[in-house]
């Protein structure tokens, strides 16, 4: 059976508290055994979430958006190079069992949106009220989360991996 | 020199007021002599924009999802089949020389967040207030814009053309 | 209806005389009505047919492996911005009713293959017969046709054509 | 620093033995500690080498042309699922460090060709002469490289990453 993939999804710039708040998600996903799925540059939330993951010896996959591996985080295991641009935001999302959104950039929202048309669960993690009721309205297949914490987002994971099995 | 190709992005299924509103933006793009590119589909906006389009004597193009031509609207000219699905998205923004959002579903909502990534300009047309906040919020590079009727969004784009050739 | 739309798939680097036949079928193309599809770029095959449609009053798509115009063919009328690389040959071969390969380089081979697997009618133009029987072993569905001259193309056009309309 | 990752391309129909073959080669990727990437559908050489691989207690990566998982091999650990058809054949020859072709079908011709296209080492195992003939004409580069068994391949593969890391 294929291993249980979570896909992290967050710009490439942002606060030293996205930073952070992406680490300690890649040490929590790595901590169940599940594999960590980013974008795989080495910058942002990419670089964090895969530091986290492998830190806390989880494996890590990251989808890169170049044509070879020279924006490739270290901490990435397995990159795959797509050579296609932001058209690989929709592999991000379709690759997953579960997206988290960690920071808002245009790709990341770019990515919740694509992850809403191809039905597949999404958290947004410690998003701002404004942002979670607009993401709200386009939701018209009820796959949308919120949560504010880690702990939150991997029991709102283990959840959903229930429905699923059974 | 290359026909100059305005994008309009919109939901498969919409209003009869946003159809109204796609439609007459295909009429008004092809009166400039503009070509109307959209995602191509028998449904929504990209049927009432392609409509409307060729019947004020344009040209029309559609970036198809699918693999073959089957769920391709009839006012479409020049079907590109792209086989790759949603990840299409990203050559619905990269090709025109403008993006115009008529709409606001989850395919579109990845459009201007892939616009705006791009660095590509983006008028989002009769759009909610909270809305237009929320990309304002992720406009880091000043590409979008805001129109209310047909009209502004014409003169939008003629006002941006005129920069491009400057 | 959509026009029809016929891919003439070939090296960017190529000699002299592969280049006139691209012009002398691009000019070939465009006479019968129909459009001419390409890589787009403004080089060897892709820019040689691309000149040759348009001179003879044609209406020219490339679909470009980049991110942005930069290296497009100034024949071309529509360039498509794929920004997805060689990933783009696939979307060559699905779009066109018809693909033709004049030159043998490696993107060209890759898109012969690429139209046998979509099951598309493909021609090879003024091609080495060792090249043909390679071709053969590998086309399980029967798309492959030859050619040695322009006027055989456009004729097996024609003929692909009317059995696609009845 | 990331896995080392060897693709393996092979039709989905093929004969016994190119199974047998492609069954031995995965066992001697995953014993060398490498990742085995393949197109991950649960058919011919892409189910073999991944059974091989995975029995011989290796990670295998799936590289998925359609928008979910069904036709996934159960053999595959890492499902990429790419929703872009036969466009992701250009991410099977660009993610991993070397290809291997085992068996030529249309698909195959095309990775192989994608592989030169990109300047990336692809081995062809256990082909005719007139394929690899036809292959070397198309070889500009001097990727190509040729094996009558598995243990060749290991041992090619082996100085092709020397040569890297030096």
């Amino acid at each position: 059976m294929a291993k249980i993939i979570i896909g992290v999804m967050g710009p490439g710039t942002c606060t030293e508290e996205t930073r952070n708040l992406a680490y300690a998600l890649g040490e929590a996903i790595a901590s169940e055994g599940w594999v960590t799925l980013s974008g795989g540059r080495n910058t942002g939330v990419m670089q964090a979430v895969s530091r986290g993951a492998r830190q806390a010896g989880g494996l890590t996959l990251g989808i890169l958006p170049a044509e070879d591996r020279r924006q490739m985080s270290e901490y990435v295991d397995i990159p795959i190079v797509s050579g296609m641009g932001s058209a690989r935001n929709n592999i991000n999302v379709l690759t997953p069992d579960v997206v988290v959104a960690c920071g808002l950039g245009a790709g990341t929202v770019s990515e919740i949106a694509l992850a809403m048309k191809a039905d597949k669960p999404v958290i947004l993690l410690s998003v701002e009220k404004e942002a979670y009721r607009f993401f709200q309205k386009i939701d018209t297949r009820g796959v949308l989360m919120r949560a504010d914490k880690v702990e939150e987002v991997i029991s709102l994971i283990h959840r959903r991996l229930n429905v699923k099995k059974n």
